[in-house]
C-alpha cells in the first residue's frame, strides 16, 4: 500500500489530489491532478534532487511529468490502465528548482483504443515543455500491443 | 563534489562508467557509459523503486536513461554542455526491474549548433525504446536558443 | 515569378492568402494563410489526387500542410526564412477528399535561433492531425545549423 | 488502375519497384522499393516540382517518402492494410534536385496490432532525414482505432 500524499506537504495547491499505485512516479514526483472534465491539470514542485548539470530541473524529470499528465487524460483520471506507445517532447524553456510546475492535457481523441493527448507544462506563467502522446487503453488485459 | 559511482556497485559491466555531475541523472540511476568512437554506449540496472503500476519500468525512467544515451552523443562523453531541444519516443516493448538496460546513441550528425542522436534501449536483446533527439551545444555559455 | 494563387479558385474562403514562392507546396496544394497575430491560420481543400489506398488524405500530404502552418509560425508570415528541424506528427483521425482543412498554429516560443510552434489541423470541426515542430530561423543565411 | 511505373522512366536502379494503388504517393514520386527481408528499402529521384523557397527538397516530400518507407516496414511488402499513427521527424541535413534519395526501413516491432519502424532517408551517403513511426496494421477493417 503507497502512503498518501498530500499536496500541502510538497507546496501545491489543495485542490490536486495523488494518483495512487506508480512507485516510480512517487519516488521522482509526488506529481498531483484533478481532472477539468476529459482534461488532466496536473502539478508538480520540484526540488535539489531534480536538478541537472546547468541547475535547471532535468528533461527526464520534465518528461515523467509530462508523460503522467498525458497518461492521465487516456484514464479520465479513473483506475483504468493504460500504456504509453510513443511521448514527444520538445523544451521550449527551462525550468528550476522551487518553480510550481503545472501541466495541462488536453485530449484529443479517446477512441476505442488509442488517445491522443497534447500536454503543455508550465512555470512562471510560461511554458517549458510541449508534449504529445499516443496511448493505448489496457480495458481488456488480454489484449495485444 | 559527487560521490564516485562504480558500476559493480550496481550490477552493471566493468567497461562502463560513471559522468558526473548531473543530480537528477544519479538520483534516478546511476546510469554509466562508455564510447565507441563517437558513438555512445549506456548502461543502467532498475530496481523496484523504477517500476510503475504494471510492475514495469516507467516510460519518464526509460526516457531519462535515453536523455542520458543521447546527450552523450551531443558530448562525444566530454565534459561539453549541452541541452535537449526535442527528445520522441516510442515505447516499443515493456522492460523488468532487475534487466540490464543497455542504451546504443548513433550520432546521425554532429553540427556548429546541433546535434542529431538517435537512441535505441535494449533489455534482454529486444528493443524497448526507440528514441531521437535534437540536442543544442553550449560551447559559448552566451549562446541564445 | 509563381502565378497568383486565388483562394476562391479553390473554395478557400476570401480571408486567407498565398505565400508565394515555394514550388513544391504550390504543386501540392496550393495553401493558403492568415495571421490572428503571431499564430498562423492556414486553409487547404484536398482533391481525388491527394488520397491514398484508403481514399482519406495521405499523411505526408497532411505533414506537409502542417510544416507549412509550423514555418508562417517562425516566420510570422513575413518573407524570413526558416528551415525545420524537427516535426512529430500524430494522425489522430482521417480526411476526405472536399473537406476544407483548417490549420491553427500556435507559437510557443519564438527565441533567437528557434522557433517551437505547433500545430492542430482540422476536417469538419474535429482534429485530424497534431503536429509539434522546431523551426530554426534563418535571418542570417551564413549562419550555420 | 494505376498506370505501371517503371525505375528507369524515373533514374531509379531496377532492382525497386513499384506498389501500386496509392494516389498521392504516385503524384508526388513516384516511390519505388524492395524488401530486404522484413525491411524497405526504397528510392525517390526528387524534381524541381519538388523544391522549396531554399531550392532544397521541401521537408513534406521527405516525410511523404518517409511514411511510405515506413508502411512498407508495417505491411512487409504486401498488400496488407495500414494506418500511420505517429510519425516523427528530423531534418539533419537538405537533399537537393537530382539526388537519388535512398530509404532504409527498421522494423523494431511487428507486433499484433501495432509497428515500430524507424527510417533513414540518406543522398549521396549522407542522411538527411530521420523518422520514426507508429503504424497500425488494419487486417480486419472492422478494427477501431
Amino acid at each position: 500500500m503507497q502512503p498518501a500524499f498530500k499536496p500541502e506537504d510538497y507546496d501545491v495547491p489543495a485542490e490536486y489530489r495523488h494518483w495512487p499505485g506508480d512507485t516510480a512516479e512517487d519516488n521522482i514526483g509526488p506529481f498531483f491532478f484533478y481532472m477539468d472534465g476529459p482534461h488532466p491539470r496536473t502539478a508538480f514542485r520540484p526540488r535539489e534532487e531534480h536538478s541537472n548539470t546547468h541547475r535547471t530541473i532535468h528533461g527526464g524529470i520534465l518528461m515523467t511529468f509530462a508523460d503522467y499528465t498525458a497518461c492521465l487524460g487516456a484514464s479520465g483520471g479513473e483506475q483504468e490502465s493504460s500504456a504509453t506507445i510513443s511521448l514527444n517532447t520538445e523544451f521550449v524553456a527551462p525550468a528550476h528548482v522551487g518553480d510550481l510546475l503545472l501541466g495541462e492535457g488536453e485530449v484529443l481523441r479517446r477512441g476505442h483504443s488509442l488517445v491522443f493527448v497534447r500536454v503543455k507544462v508550465y512555470a512562471k506563467h510560461r511554458v517549458v515543455l510541449a508534449a504529445s502522446a499516443v496511448i493505448k487503453r489496457l480495458r481488456d488485459r488480454s489484449e495485444k500491443k
